[in-house]
């Protein structure tokens, strides 16, 4: 049960305000294995919603599941040399097993391109073999020194996709085609919009030609880096001997792409719908759409008992998640306040009253401007709009996260001083021009503890973006999105 | 794409049928971590689908999912007696991660009890906090000598449940409430119907108080434990120090169980449904439920694809699974020759003749006795009656599993004489009366290699069980199944 202490408000210390929602929800709990967590049934229960979603999408996209193996021989993740130049840090290795020294360790994947794109090969000899489209559900390991509840875990769940494809066009419109389901999941389902764009060769995939990211803007103003989408070329065709014969009868290497989306989004959903009473839950995402709270008076509660079981049942017919909450334990003050703090959409209560005057209570877990939180309704009428509702709830916050968004954006920044300043002012993400020099991003990450999060998609351009770089002189070649980030 | 040999009989090698079956139909692969395997999209299709039908009923009955971490620190796989000397000789073990040797290593999960466990002393305080019912859906590996695809593998995914309750009573309810939800499952979905049963001390789950099996009959007479329930008592509590106050005040250690199924099940659906010609899968559980041949003849093969995909349009909006097969590079008897192999429950074949006669041809993957393999019908009554000859499809694969299963089952056997003739017939179980003595079953395995399945619940009991014990004169104390076993 949560205890009733009031959270530390978002901003006084958003951080301490992010882990105690996420404890005090009962989301995840630390648990006694380093950076590692238990995701509780509340924060496991949105991911399966988001899972459910998304693996629907990818579905209707041509994509099958698929499981592959969580131990990878280190010879095979060697093999790509910027692959493990990038993930060495971050191995956890298997080095006995079955009461006996292994001869080769095994590495617990914390991606699985090398052992995917291994059997890959074993299955593709012609082109009517292409394109190959598999994603896999699994967990990952990697072994990071700082870790925050969901955010950064040295496990993790995620789903990681991995296509073969005859053509290098083919792959990359793969690419994109993942970038927008991404996107188009992230803004129906999380009600959270990211940005979208290329990643700088600094901040690209260990093994990937090119990278797209989805970069989240949370209510401090930092970006989370909500998903991402890599082209791989034939990098690791190459190392894998992932070969076809093509319709002209040639042999060639086949073109690889691979993207994921882990449980960091729920992190992320925390982060951008939150209050200072708790969490906000999405209702498409919500275990619980609405909590029925019996006020339970005098010696007959048969009647009220009574009325909150067909409501309920009602409800659910039409569709909805009901939770009654009937304990005996809890005043209905007390109630009110743990599913606040758990973010549950609407709540419902019945009384004696409300049931000799034929309405109910109806309670949003947050009021739009100049609205009442609470309203006395007809059951009828909440029975009949509350689907509506919901939808209305779950449209009212992408439209708010895109508006605090766009509010905190800055545009046609033209010096690394105006950029200082943006920083300093709080602002979330700065967009400039770049000249496509690494030097620029080093400078600012030192200076300003921000970073390139992207190369704007088409979509998220500025219409006139400065044409000198933010760092001087030299000509732009792109325009660019900093930010300090997750 | 399956080869085109024929797959070895089942009667001339029933584990070479099954290995060729699994890898043809492209179920699995061998991967190259030792004794794991690939799951390929038509097994985890299969899989998917068990996984979606368990999961609701488990949280029809008040289950709600989480997730614990992957690795466990050697201390607490340790702590109870009887479990880590079961599982100590499967253990895998990371000793090095994020670049260091790791002061105490962890080992991969081989089952979740001690992870669980010390997050349960950590949540519950009160009776008012149970019972706490957490199911997780995850891989475990436990480094087994000698795997088999689906059936015994070094990592396999399963769910494992994991419940505290306040009293005896509700535990050992709960431990039966699952054997019953598991056998229903298995007979509805995988229309594969197991004998239910306790476990005797020597086949008892490492730490448990008591375990309940699922014992299915393979077409080889050998029984495949396909699930198991475990009543753990207090003693895990004890280790973990699982305490909560009593609602009379007192503090106690809680109560648990422990349950699980896993991917084997998948396997145990091959080798009860399969014949020689491949896979038969359930209607269910089938990831394509009816596949639509066209016969492309002529010039104008306009009619015939509008015709196909009409009809694919139709089904799909009766709610049964389609599949298009337009390949171009295959000859329909091919193609007919691999969805046989594959196992989907019906074909449809329509071409030219059919067009111009309005029928289609449809195909059963099985025939009962006296009816033909295919049938010539109107498309209206294709249609119409296709999703009730899928269920019935479903009906009659257990209807036939639950024969084979009587048929090869003896009772009544008097002595160890008895027990090795009727091994020695082919037998698949064989109930005879125990005296509870432990080296009876020694005895058994030695001379026969077969064990005791259950003391099986009493549905399963026979009417007049023997009332002495298989070994000679000592009084019975349980009618007992035999078998072989995977």
């Amino acid at each position: 049960m949560a205890d009733d202490k009031k959270l530390t408000p978002r901003a006084e210390n958003f951080a301490s305000w992010y882990n105690e929602v996420v404890l005090r929800a009962e989301m995840a709990d630390y648990s006694p294995v380093r950076g590692s967590m238990v995701i509780r049934p509340w924060g496991y229960g949105i991911w399966e919603r988001m899972q459910r979603a998304l693996d629907d999408m990818l579905k209707d996209a041509g994509h099958e599941n698929a499981y592959f193996p969580l131990l990878i021989p280190m010879s095979f993740i060697e093999r790509e040399k910027d692959h493990i130049k990038g993930f060495a840090p971050e191995l956890a290795i298997v080095t006995r097993a079955g009461g006996k020294e292994l001869e080769e360790p095994y590495v617990i994947r914390p991606t699985s391109e090398t052992i995917i794109y291994s059997m890959y090969s074993k299955w593709v000899q012609s082109y009517r073999d292409l394109p190959l489209l598999l994603n896999q559900w699994a967990n990952v390991v990697r072994w990071e020194l700082r870790t925050r509840l969901f955010l950064r875990t040295t496990e993790f769940l995620w789903q990681e996709g991995h296509t073969a494809h005859a053509t290098r066009e083919e792959a990359e419109e793969e690419t994109l085609l993942i970038l927008g389901i991404y996107l188009k999941f992230m803004e129906e389902w999380i009600a959270m919009p990211p940005l979208t764009g290329l990643k700088s060769e600094t901040e690209k995939f260990a093994g990937a030609v090119r990278s797209y990211g989805l970069e989240a803007l949370m209510q401090d103003n930092k970006a989370l880096q909500a998903g991402t989408s890599h082209f791989l070329g034939q990098n690791f065709a190459k190392q894998f001997d992932l070969k076809f014969q093509s319709e002209a009868g040639q042999e060639e290497y086949a073109w690889n792409t691979s993207w994921g989306v882990s449980t960091r989004l729920v992190g992320g959903m925390v982060m951008t719908h939150g209050d200072d009473e708790g969490l906000v839950i999405p209702p498409r995402l919500a275990p619980v759409q609405v909590v029925i709270v019996p006020i339970l008076k005098g010696e007959d509660t048969g009647p009220v008992r009574d009325k909150v079981d067909e409501v309920a049942a009602r409800l659910k017919a039409a569709g909805v998640r009901v939770k009654i909450d009937a304990r005996e334990n809890l005043s209905p003050g007390a109630k009110y306040y743990e599913w606040e703090l758990k973010g549950v959409p609407f709540r419902i209560e019945i009384g004696p009253r409300d049931l000799a005057q034929g309405q109910l209570a109806l309670a949003r877990r947050l009021t739009p401007e100049g609205e009442k939180r609470k309203e006395f309704l007809p059951e009828e009428q909440v029975i009949g709009e509350l689907p509506e509702r919901l939808e209305e709830f779950q449209t009212e916050l992408l439209e708010s996260a895109r508006a605090r968004r766009d509010a905190n954006t800055e545009r046609g920044v033209k010096s690394l001083g105006e950029l200082q300043e943006a920083f300093d002012g709080g602002a979330g993400f700065v967009f400039t021009g770049w000249s496509g020099d690494a030097a620029v991003e080093e400078t600012v990450k030192e200076r300003m503890k921000a970073t390139l999060r992207v190369l704007p998609s088409e979509a998220f351009r500025s219409d006139s973006a400065p044409a000198k770089c933010v760092s001087g002189d030299a000509d732009s070649v792109a325009e660019v999105a900093w930010a300090r980030a997750y």
